[in-house]
């Protein structure tokens, strides 16, 4: 299943009102002990959020982040609605 | 199925050498006729690959970029392979 295909169900599954929505994943694969690498998502997260809003105006609550380790993959999943109004 | 569930399974399918790799989705749902809000994209993703860079050195020829467009939802998959030497 491809990624688009995979947003495209869950999108359909949460069908609430058409708003624009940018949704950011940061997947990070970690190789065995590469403990030693500083954990750099949540610093590149805030970091990639004052790009975005370069874009689109973002509201602070409009933002949800939800990060999930498994395995040596972390994911940082952001997801934001956007205003109507364009910017 | 979860974000992280799916991207364990395309990384099983893929299954290739341990390594440290960063993979940034950008998913856009635009709004009906929100035809008129420029396509940030392209821009949001050069700019991200510039604040990535300051966390984890990237070789260019790392780089994989794919950009897909169904119904109202437009991804941009980008897919990094870091060195081994940790930064």
């Amino acid at each position: 299943m491809s990624i688009i295909s995979m947003l495209l169900g869950e999108k359909k599954k949460t069908a609430s009102v058409a708003k624009e929505r940018l949704q950011i994943i940061l997947a990070r694969e970690r190789v065995g002990g590469s403990g030693f690498q500083p954990d750099y998502l949540p610093a590149l997260q805030r970091e990639l959020m004052a790009v975005i809003s370069k874009y689109v105006s973002i509201n602070p609550e409009d933002i949800k982040v939800q990060l999930e380790r498994q395995e040596n993959l972390e994911v940082l999943e952001v997801k934001i609605e956007l205003p109507d109004v364009p910017r």
